[in-house]
């Protein structure tokens, strides 16, 4: 949403009395912190004149309160009291009447969107007493299906009874009748499963109050609590929204989908929410309460089928639709219910969308002239952006066994998962899992964000999977109604097929197929609105974003997503594959002359490499970073070497490379000989390394062309080490000019990676043009945590404690990493004020951590080119200052 | 010396005209950064009145501008020329004057003493023409010795022509004369070898200029020159002196202990500088010049025989002595010549002394009035201190082969090495080596740092060998005659027996005794002069001194050194030994009820430990560390089972270990599961174990004891870790209560090892009483660089390119770690105030990095029992801000 800024809670108001309750008339959108999103939607829709049904909301104020002090706030049941009075009297019903009963839903409703992570209580006011005036309403089938879902709700959710319990009465009603489901239950059987429900209670030692008044006030204080939930903790934690809000409570007068036939409920959008195509879309079920179409539980029909059976309702709420739009200017969710015959808005909000969706509709609105450009790049996500460019099935895919709805796009090969536990433990260890499941709920929540695809056998586009999934920019297809799921037999099966659990299985979000095995996935194709948004986007940022590419082919990859640069090319790569005997070689070489002789050959080998590299990015800054990693990683594993000498089965030229490789064993690799430090050692390789970086160079300039290269030095820790590693590319570079080489421009760089680089920016500075923070590293050694040898077991566990507050090693932790950061680029400037700085870790990619690349006003950030147009988005979100996991939906 | 104040280089002065030129009349001893050591003392002997051959001084003024502009300051010979003929004036002798020719010493002398480390030129005045007058003085061998002599200095020195051509030309005269040595060529041979030199030296391409002033100004300029020089640079580094301090000149009039018969030449001690005994000590030849003396080449005389020659002049040179000791309140050294029955005192300093003679002199020194505790106190240097607390042959050591001079006290033992440079090689890969040589030079200087300990077959107590092993503080043996060192065979014989090189020797430099093989090594027993040096120290300190133990007899140790508390107790170590099993089984439990039954056993055991600690350490702060290193250190070695599996060697029990050391197994365990996250992860043993201290208090409590048990938690990143550790420590202890156990004082630490930690440090203090900074993972964390890893590779070539300013392992890095520190104590202190902070890493015994803790405002050094002397002597020495190699000696 735009309108950030009304967001923060509030905590004080300016009239004495504190606004603990606030009927929808008083209230309106700005008010999202304190009436909880729900409630500020519904009292704008009342304000705009939308038909909602009356009611209030009780703030967060009062939820804050409660849960600071373990109890509600002094007047909050006097202002309830107020508003359920005047409620009762502009309905003409009583809560408890026995012959006009008033009937109340009562919502939780949060500042920021948890779908279903807290608690809600409907029918509230269906008592034995009000069976009269229920019948009167509905009839009598009516009056007592109300009454008792009152008591399985009421008991669940305020009682704590397990829901076991009144599933296990209402199925056993079903048998004794002989029915197939509870919709076939006459009005007895359904009085003797409310008579059943209420004995349940008791047996469970629970107390239900009889007094409405008391169940309403019970009711709030457990939509209170379930904000502390373990699902609500966990849906914040990983959407990252504070803990302190608290929620509001909507109390609101219930209408009835399930009253008669002229009646009916449905979720709509006004825009299809997958595709973004500017066509309502939504879904209705004839005769039934609202979570029956959320659930996924019953068949439901496409919302152009509504003006079939209600022709003017349907261009009622069309228009309202419409109205809402307009008015939010961006895509709204409905929830509707016909009692009746007369519609009734239950619900409207910012619409959730696929990343697709909110493109196409960030880009169409601005045709439409609804949103200005800025808004149209605040409106899609990073994240959304990243899950546009992810993989699809391949035009050369096998025909899938079944398709579903295509609920969250991107395509997604892993293996068969079908429990969510075995999922998170499995995704957690690094294993690619797709979950399938008939479908799912936020108790799966964990399994569902370990796993890299979702698939479900029921439930619809707005169905918990695909809400969740959509959210995560997960893969996902739901309602694949073909397949038969049996976890306990641990199979999936469609028709003759049989899969089992483990089985690898490819699915399609954005078409909806299943293919079993491992289908070979395509890169999309650019989608000229993605071109169109990043264009705009590009106008807005202050950050450079530059590609980490090894070889020219990843170079072209990245001028073509749009990197401005290359910020890291690592030069180890060029020691792999082909030429690792000849890296082999140098390292055993007994003499100056064996070494040089090798260098020579390698020297020509990388000199080639950087000129095809200079060509693709000509003009444009090629940061190379000299040989970083520890000699050791170019030599066969040295266990598996010494296995073979002591079976006797190595060779002479095995034996020679076990005892170079004993030579350089270290205790903890990355602490060791590597970076600069290899470079004190072997000087003759990093020359042998400028002399191909600048060759290559002079060799690009005779040909005509405008080499940018800039050297950089790895993993220093001290000026004196900076100032020996310059002085060795400036030595080289005169020998060049000496030989007869043309004049290259060159710039020297250093890595700050190591946490005494940062401390002594101030003195470093001076002798290079520019520093690249590599990320990585700096965190490894400021948290002394490896991330390799915890990320499977410490990290998890102390993300769960929230002992680390973010995973340091996806998003640069600011406190600590952070501060070091500041400190290099406020030093590293004062020390010389011209100074480029960058990002060049995998942080560079991340949206966060571009935000606070930018809050460094660094010059650039670098990252792996298929992450370099997510880069261009998140470093304009920075510079606009868009923030939150709500920023755009 | 006690007069630092004047030792800051002096390049500006307050006349117009630069001070190039000082006689010794117009100069005095506070002067020594612009006259040097030697010019300033000679000037001070001039101004109290001693018998000083006249001359005067080119400052290092000079110096520093000659070496800046690569030509001497404008004014300079002007000023010498000045001087020079005041110089002929007052001696009444002419440069070159063939009748009466005036012969100069040009002797370099820099702030600092360098012994040996920088050239000289004597004789100087001597050409073929002077010989007459040379005659006259002293006889026609005396005149031709004395040209000779000039030619190979001068050649060597000025002209740089190898020294081998004159060795060449003197063998080849004493071979045709068919002599002994060279005293015993007569004035026509000495004449054809001074002929023979004149030839080298132009053989050799060099110019010998024949006009002594020309000659002059050539040595001036080489021995300026030699400032740079690489020995004199190598000395420096190793010494700590800055290299832009520059040498002065002295330039003074010759006499001559070759004279005749009735000339001597010697050097003394006011003390004895190997015991600090208050007697003279020293040695002199008789009609020899004072380089015969210091070189060792020929059998020396006690000074005590110098009265049986010359009583008169014996009793004038102890009066002069006294004075000087009486002047400067300290040990002196001086050289001396009798020329023609007449004294004269060439040079004297503060003499160098060993440890013993440091702590004798400082206490007696004190008793005698001449110096107060204070100024004792300074006089002992935390390294001698720990020299005198070094190992000596215990008394069961075999009979000794041989007894050398003992010219550095403390015993070692090592492989016998015959050449510097293998000893160099050989201890820097960290074996302990002895160096055995005839004698030392100053180009052996590498090959001695790195042994552990010299022995030479030739050379007194002044000897190059014997100096810098004192300096050193490393153990020699000195003079050892009847030793047969033969480098090309390898071998060291002493009558009958043969020794090779490699073979192990032992060395005692307190006795002189060196015994073949491997000797038992004693501690010393306490010297009471140590506790009184102490003593005094402690009155001095602000730094509390701690011990790092693990044990009771730990403790116990650590008590007898002096330490007030147990800064650092491991946890772990109660794990290794007898213990290992349980441990391994704790490790290998599959269920929680496995490892509590295991945990209750190692809790008993653990309790029993702190309580014999608490007995010991009653009333005292003991810090606890809880668990810290990986778990896989308490397994087998990964690869010998993988090796024993691969040949089908491997029993199931190992099995089970190789299991499960694979599930813990690191790449980089330094950055792995270790610390607090072994808590996080295996909370029962943290739990474990806060009950056994907490529990082992409580029992020392009934048992009427008063421990005072730290808890500390290590590898701490983040304030949610430390408060989850600190709540799992609260949460025991009120158990404890719960279950009856008496209430215990207790406080909580946390170490400070992370660059993180320290970085957050204001977010940490407030959960904890204390901080420890852990300083060598501290360390290795902030600069990359495990000490393991790269000690011997990288480390030393580092220090040799000065890339890294100091071994950070050695000493605290002031600029990347100390800034760390810094913030720490001051963010830490701002949010808790009475924040006690330590330091528990190596470091905790350092001088250097004492006195970085002491400027810190710490509360406590933690070191191992051995150094807990030595860093009380730091910790005073750091409060009186005492500094520099030559604080004291």
């Amino acid at each position: 949403m735009s309108t950030q800024s009304t967001l923060s809670p509030t905590s004080k108001r300016d009239d004495d009395r504190e606004r603990l309750v606030v009927p929808f008339r008083d209230g309106g959108r700005e008010q999202k912190a304190l009436l909880g999103g729900k409630g500020a939607n519904l009292a704008e829709m009342t304000r705009i004149g939308l038909p909602v049904p009356p009611g209030f909301i009780v703030t967060t104020d009062a939820c804050r309160s409660y849960l600071a002090l373990g109890e509600v706030p002094e007047h909050l049941y006097e202002q309830v009291e107020e508003s359920l009075v005047e409620l009762e009297r502009t309905s003409g019903r009583g809560l408890g009447d026995p012959d006009a009963p008033l009937l109340l839903s009562v919502r939780s409703g949060a500042p920021f969107s948890m779908p279903g992570m807290m608690d809600t209580v409907l029918d509230l006011g269906a008592t034995p007493t009000t069976v009269p005036g229920l019948t009167a309403m509905g009839g009598e089938r009516f009056a007592w299906d109300v009454t008792r879902r009152f008591l399985e709700m009421f008991g669940r959710v305020v009682l704590g009874v397990s829901a076991e319990a009144f599933d296990h009465n209402l199925e056993q009603a079903i048998a004794d009748a002989g029915v197939a489901t509870e919709r076939d239950l006459d009005p007895d059987q359904l009085e003797q499963v409310a008579l059943a429900h209420r004995a349940s209670i008791s047996a469970a030692g629970a107390h239900l109050p009889e007094d409405p008044r008391e169940q309403l006030r019970l009711a709030i204080e457990a939509v209170f609590r379930s904000w502390n939930g373990d699902r609500a903790r966990a849906y914040r934690r990983v959407e990252g929204i504070s803990d302190d809000l608290g929620t509001a409570v909507s109390v609101q007068q219930m209408v009835f989908g399930n009253l008669d036939d002229a009646s009916a409920t449905g979720v709509a959008f006004t825009r299809d929410p997958a595709t973004g195509e500017n066509v309502p879309y939504g879904d209705f079920l004839l005769g039934a309460q609202g979570e029956d179409v959320v659930a996924g539980t019953r068949a439901v029909e496409p919302l152009a089928g509504l003006g079939d059976h209600f022709p003017e309702l349907h261009q009622e709420l069309l228009e309202h639709m419409d109205t809402l739009e307009q008015h939010e200017r961006d895509l709204c969710d409905v929830e509707f219910t016909i009692e009746a015959g007369k519609l009734w808005m239950l619900q409207t909000r910012i619409g959730k969308r696929s990343a697709s969706a909110a493109l196409r509709m960030a880009v169409e609105m601005v045709d439409e002239g609804l949103i200005d450009r800025d808004e149209a790049v605040r409106r899609v996500r990073p994240k959304q952006l990243e899950a546009l460019l992810h993989p699809r099935f391949g035009p050369d895919a096998p025909e899938p066994l079944t398709t579903g709805l295509a609920a969250s796009p991107g395509a997604a090969v892993g293996a068969i998962c079908l429990s969510s536990a075995e999922a998170k433990d499995r995704g957690i260890a690094g294993e690619d899992v797709i979950l399938v499941r008939p479908e799912t709920s936020p108790e799966d929540l964990e399994g569902m964000v370990a796993s890299v695809g979702l698939l479900t056998s029921r439930g619809g586009l707005v169905s918990h999977a695909a809400v969740v999934a959509r959210g995560f920019g997960k893969p996902a297809v739901c309602g694949a109604s073909e397949l038969r799921i049996d976890a306990k037999a641990g199979t999936v099966t469609v028709g003759d097929t049989v899969l089992h659990a483990g089985d690898m299985l490819s699915i399609d979000g954005t078409t909806g197929q299943v293919t079993p095995g491992e289908v070979e996935l395509e890169i999309p194709d650019d989608d000229p609105k993605v071109a169109q948004l990043l264009a705009w986007a590009d106008e807005r940022r202050a950050l450079h974003v530059y590609a980490n590419a090894d070889t020219a082919d990843d170079a072209t990859r990245a001028l073509a997503a749009g990197a401005e640069g290359i910020g890291l090319c690592r030069t180890e790569h060029q020691f792999l594959g082909d030429r690792l005997p000849l890296i082999q070689r140098m390292i055993l070489s007994r003499s100056d002359e064996e070494e040089r002789e090798v260098l020579v050959e390698l020297e020509q080998q990388q000199r080639e490499d950087f000129t095809g590299l200079f060509e693709v990015m000509d003009d444009k800054r090629v940061v190379i970073r000299l040989l970083d990693p520890p000699l050791h990683e170019f030599l066969p594993d040295l266990e598996e070497l010494h296995i073979k000498a002591a079976m006797d089965e190595i060779t002479d030229q095995e034996r020679v490379l076990m005892e170079a490789a004993e030579q350089l064993k270290e205790h903890d690799p990355m602490l060791g000989v590597r970076g600069i430090r290899l470079g004190v050692l072997r000087p003759e390789v990093y020359r042998a390394q400028v002399r191909a970086i600048l060759g290559a160079a002079a060799d690009r300039t005779k040909a005509g062309g405008r080499p940018l290269p800039e050297i950089m030095l790895p993993l220093v820790g001290t000026s004196q080490e900076l100032e020996w590693g310059v002085n060795l590319i400036h030595e080289v570079a005169a020998e060049l000019r000496a030989a007869g080489e043309p004049e290259v421009e060159y710039t020297t760089a250093s890595m700050i990676e190591t946490p005494r680089a940062a401390l002594r920016s101030g003195a470093l500075a001076p002798h290079v043009d520019a520093f690249s923070f590599g990320t990585n590293d700096l965190t490894q050694l400021t948290f002394g945590l490896s991330r390799d040898d915890v990320e499977a077991t410490y990290t998890p566990r102390a993300l769960e404690l929230k002992l680390l507050p973010v995973d340091p090693f996806r998003t640069l932790d600011p406190d600590g990493v952070g501060r070091l950061l500041k400190l290099a680029v406020d030093e590293g400037r004062e020390a010389k004020p011209d100074l480029v700085t960058g990002i060049c870790g995998e942080h560079g990619g991340d949206p966060d951590s571009i935000q606070l690349a930018h809050q460094l006003a660094l010059t650039h950030v670098s990252c792996s080119a298929s992450r370099v147009e997510v880069a261009r988005l998140a470093a304009a979100h920075a510079a606009m200052e868009v923030t939150g996991p709500e920023s755009s939906a």
